[in-house]
């Protein structure tokens, strides 16, 4: 089969799983008011259409461990919807100003209404876990809920590691400092979580979902670093975000770190000096300069080989893992998802 | 007994369950990386000293209805941890200075930081709910659950309301909008869900938990009302916040939409002009021209009176509902926080 028909394919049964997933999560957010400033807000980020990485993932791999979709289903919306809380919360804490092709929620309603919404959303997301116990049982229902608290718990680490770094305009960090702070920020709640959650259900709790973290690191890791990528190299039509956005946020992503560790005594002055200027101040032109660094020190390079080195550990790990599971449809869409993380133009 | 010796046994009893919930919140918050940026601050606002009403009102309750402190303490000290996170959005949403006698935590350390303070409060706030299952069992366990969970949609629309009403500049409000926004951003959390918690608990789920919802709303109520009171008219030193910020914020108090059901066309065009401003613009001399009319018509004694109203038909319910129950040290702690609520002057 070839590259451009696998490609399709993987897309297709996305789609299937973004669009289940979508459905269930609109029908989740209650249908009263209040209206305007709250709950018709809350699905305004899962409608622009996320990829539907985390639904994917989860229902999925419940699938392949024995399970059906419907008997992941809530849990995979409330990850879902806990990812675009997580979104809203995440794009007022960077100032930004694109998510998804449109302007920001608190770009278009303010700070206080959208800091609300998002924790709306994290409201909300314990209702369908709480459903569960009537199709999981309440054993299941049990440790679906110790994966999400944790889940919560690493994300908001994460999330402190970096605003930490930036409050305290940090610029000696190494590759290390960046793996560990998005093993935190995104790879629990993006990859590792989602599969030991659809593991866990798919498996009656059978399987023990330690066995997954490895996997979903590598593969979460590549997914962010290509991200990041896309940022500065993508199309804005297609990535939906302002291109250059994280070196106007000041994002300590795994170029610009390669970059802080690259340039002259001199050229790291300058970089810590833009980085410590208000975001106002960030012209484009300054943004630019920092680019034009970045191609001198080969950083998107060095980005694309980290992101294709983790890539090719996810799918080592991959065969290791699902290596026995009969050739399914599912089996067949994670290992694609290995290969579209840093195939991505989106 | 007189009225200072009553006071003096209800703060000495309200000091005892803030200090034993504090002190069980403090132990909950992990021990571990990353401190500065996450961690460290999440204990800031419970060690200012809050006054306790919420584990207060849990503890007691299950005492009154055959449980022990230690049995609800899990559940009061998540309620607390939701109570905290919520004034840490509060505040970025109301871009409040002062909490509680210092800057508020965004003041301090900027609103993304604080911002996800807030985000891990509330994924805290999970984890004694699920210690539950260890000294209650699966069924109680689950419905403190149910209980956290309509408590925390209830503030959020509460809270939507409020700065609905702001952002749209609404200036057409009665008292009967302000009752029902504080029901839901208030009462539920601070009196009800309490209540409600701590019956459930202490009488093993025998006790309907809905009897109490009337009472809670109008101790909460009072609460409020006195709360907003003190922001009019209280001292800094006691009460905590800048004397006169709701108004520089644009808060819709009962005392703000009684003036503007009070004051002729003429001024009430000022008034919504002025909250029609920046909240920059909003000049020290422009509040004290809203404070000004407020005494022309009288708001602070129509607030005053409709809290004592309040706490009135308060405790009406309490003697329908806790009348049979002997005179224990925790009926009497109840019974005086409603004379409390509205005597208080911090």
């Amino acid at each position: 089969m070839d590259a451009e028909l696998i490609r399709e394919q993987f897309l297709s049964r996305l789609a299937h799983y973004k669009d289940e997933s979508l459905k269930h999560l609109i029908a989740a957010i209650p249908d009263r008011e209040p209206k305007k400033h709250l709950y018709d807000l809350v699905s305004i980020y899962p409608l622009r259409g996320g990829k539907g990485f985390r639904p994917g993932l989860c229902l999925s791999t419940c699938k392949i461990f024995g399970g059906t979709e419907s008997e992941a289903m809530n849990s995979a919306i409330a990850i879902e919807l806990y990812h675009n809380a997580f979104l809203v919360h995440d794009d007022i804490e960077d100032e930004s100003e694109d998510r998804r092709g449109f302007p920001t929620l608190h770009a278009e309603y303010g700070v206080p209404i959208a800091l609300n919404v998002g924790d709306a959303m994290n409201a909300l997301a314990i209702m369908p876990l709480m459903n569960n116990i009537l199709s999981l049982g309440p054993q299941l229902t049990w440790q679906v809920f110790k994966e999400i608290q944790h889940m919560a718990l690493e994300s908001v680490e994460g999330q402190a590691m970096e605003l930490g770094w930036r409050s305290e305009n940090n610029c000696k960090l190494d590759d290390g400092d960046y793996l560990r702070m998005i093993l935190k920020k995104t790879c629990w709640y993006t990859c590792i979580h989602p599969i030991r959650i659809g593991a866990v259900i798919g498996s009656r709790g059978q399987v023990n979902p330690d066995i997954f973290n490895r996997f979903g690191y590598y593969l979460g890791a590549a997914f962010q670093i290509q991200d990041d990528l896309l940022n500065l190299e993508g199309e804005k039509a297609k990535y939906g975000k302002e291109i250059g956005g994280d070196i106007q946020e000041g994002k300590r992503t795994l170029m610009l770190i390669h970059l802080m560790n690259s340039g002259s005594a001199e050229e790291n002055e300058e970089i810590k000096n833009y980085l410590l200027l208000p975001r106002a101040e960030r012209t484009p032109e300054k943004v630019q300069q920092i680019m034009d660094y970045m191609r001198k020190y080969d950083c998107l390079n060095y980005g694309r080989i980290a992101a294709r080195n983790l890539a090719g550990a996810a799918l080592k790990e991959f065969y290791t893992l699902f290596g026995a599971f009969p050739e399914t449809e599912e089996k067949q869409f994670i290992e694609n998802m290995i290969i579209y993380m840093i195939n991505r133009d989106k």
